[in-house]
């Protein structure tokens, strides 16, 4: 284990029912919030008026930013951060999922930054301040609700970047299992596939002594494994949802992560198949992340034979270590597939065109990864086996 | 699973070195504090010197009260509250184990309060407010420095009573596996005892669908057996202390308990024990948990039944469920007699005298217990099968 440190001040407001008191969360904060959010689902959910009518109650008064769409848009970041400066905003309210809070967060940091907040992104300096958080979270999937990180993606220039500060934390998440009832089947798909990937990068490791937080990662992905299996039969089971919406805030908000190098090679690698082809950041992972694990994982074994036993149940009748690895890493596709997840670049019509392009902005400057260090040619041999 | 809140804001600063960063950590909330520890252990190892270096260059003013013992005394946190009140200290820094660190937190919340502090125990009455406080580690096993609770012996009554409330929280906590490495063998065994039991009294539970919270008590429960057994042969390791220190920590910061009822009759009925014959906390669990165990296993076979497979490994060969919940039973208490704990209450001179008088103490005006509702009859057949 190595030395680290850890807090999370983000509260956790659980369960059935709980965005209808979201007025009464706000009300020590702030009088005149932004409520950001992105198309038509929370008014057809009627989540909308529930929150607009317990905001009311409060007497908070309510400017609106809808619009966000997944892998959001620097655009509206900037269209956020110049509609609190006017009406001298200082809470922001986020109803959507990642990509709702990531543009919240953008927006929050940007406000009280003398220039353009695109230049945090692409310097990593950090924020003068930030405005405060609350979200209502609609899709578990990134885990932004209680992470302190952002990511944004620059239309103009195809460039998709993460950002991290302590200060982008939310104070508080509403997480109502019940709001996820209505969610087609690709979005849980891709949720699903998104927490596992958050937990394998930092699973994945070459740090020694890590029992406690190798037992939490193996134990979460196999409940989110189970649960995600009831949901791809029965999208209408609450029950499936509390668990997958828990294990998804516990996948990221950095526990698991804590006395331990991280990895993070499939994210680098991702965020450039989404930033030009705009395809689901959890399908993306589920195309690569086995193919990651067939490149790297000759240089730990033991890390990849640990996981084939106790994540993936990987037991006896096998020859050598060599197949029980592989057996969990076809184990993990095999159920990627069952979730309907692809697991090829060109079921999502990505062909060699821009593979290179793409490893040269994943890699090209600086090397990625942690178990493996992958340099821009090992991207690109990553991608072209993903084909 | 049932509706939550969780938060937890106290930052684990963890591992080697780290409590001689203290001084530049508390700068930020004072310059003169309350330095709050026990006997002369801290003076042995050299932890006294190198934190006192430490605060003296930050130019922290420092006021000393020692003599924190275990089960800790009413009569000194009177006196810590006086010397806060009369030196104007605003912040108090706690080296130790759980006893320093509970006697600092009824200090803590003692100084602003305007009757005696005991009023608070007896009442659960909502303190005013409450010092920042910051711990330095030295003992794993009570989860004190990042829970809110704090649990005090009113020496003249002979009363042992638990108080909770966010405001005790610290607001760090300095976790360094190296100062664990001169700890006798017995504190090692005790703790283990106590964070085992801070987690089965979360996991044994009767709210159904907790596969998330469930899958982690197992996975720590288990990681804190094979590194207490570790231990058990050799107390000089560092990676097993790191693992039980983080285990301990997680095990008692709140998360393994939320969305479940929690049953925590084990603790009730040994606070009666150490009020009257002052035995280690640790001792005591470990000599009632399977006592109590095999007494309510029956209302909820289930539950019993995961413990015997998921925790202590029972697989085939067993006759029927009875069977295999009675073995997991039993491996328990082999593994607890393992590390040389008492089992029995003879083992610790514990007789029947004063069975009545604890069983009234522990559940006469009230019911305790959670998965097994327990009246004070109850308790007196448990601790008469114990003895």
């Amino acid at each position: 284990m190595i030395n680290f440190n850890y807090q999370n001040k983000t509260k956790i407001i659980f369960g059935k029912g709980q965005h209808k008191g979201i007025g009464a969360l706000i009300k020590p904060y702030s009088n005149k919030i932004l409520l950001h959010y992105g198309g038509g689902s929370i008014k057809k959910s009627g989540i909308y008026d529930e929150v607009i009518a317990s905001l009311k109650a409060e007497n908070i008064e309510i400017i609106e930013l809808a619009g966000v769409k997944p892998n959001p848009r620097l655009t509206l970041v900037r269209e956020g951060i110049e509609l609190c400066r006017k009406n001298d905003i200082n809470f922001i309210l986020a109803v959507g999922g990642g990509s709702v809070i990531d543009s919240s967060k953008a927006i929050s940091m940007g406000v009280s930054y003398p220039s353009d907040v695109w230049q945090l992104f692409e310097t990593g300096k950090k924020p003068v301040s930030a405005l405060n958080i609350g979200t209502i979270l609609t899709i578990p999937a990134a885990g932004s609700e209680s992470s302190g990180n952002s990511v944004i993606t620059n239309e103009e220039k195809q460039l998709k970047i993460g950002y991290g500060s302590e200060l982008l934390k939310p104070v508080f998440s509403v997480i109502n299992p019940e709001i996820c009832l209505t969610l087609p089947h690709n979005q849980m798909a891709n949720g699903v596939s998104d927490m596992m990937s958050h937990i394998m990068e930092r699973y994945f490791t070459n740090t020694l002594h890590t029992d406690v937080i190798d037992g939490l990662c193996e134990s979460v992905l196999r409940t989110i494994m189970k649960n995600g299996r009831t949901l791809n039969k029965n999208l209408g089971n609450y029950d499936a949802w509390a668990e997958i919406c828990l294990g998804g805030n516990i996948a990221h908000n950095g526990l698991l992560g804590v006395g331990r190098d991280q990895d993070w090679a499939c994210h680098a690698m991702e965020h450039e198949l989404s930033a030009i082809y705009d395809i689901p950041h959890g399908a993306g992972l589920a195309i690569l992340t086995p193919f990651w694990m067939r490149y790297v994982c000759h240089d730990n074994m033991n890390m990849f034979l640990q996981f084939a036993v106790n994540v993936m149940g990987v037991e006896g009748g096998f020859r050598d270590q060599e197949e029980i690895v592989m057996e969990g890493i076809n184990r993990l596709e095999a159920f990627y597939k069952e979730l309907s997840l692809p697991t090829t670049l060109v079921e999502v019509k990505i062909d060699k065109t821009n593979l290179e392009i793409m490893a040269k902005k994943a890699a090209g400057n600086r090397e990625i990864g942690g178990l493996k260090i992958l340099k821009w040619q090992d991207v690109l041999n990553i991608y072209q086996l993903a084909l």
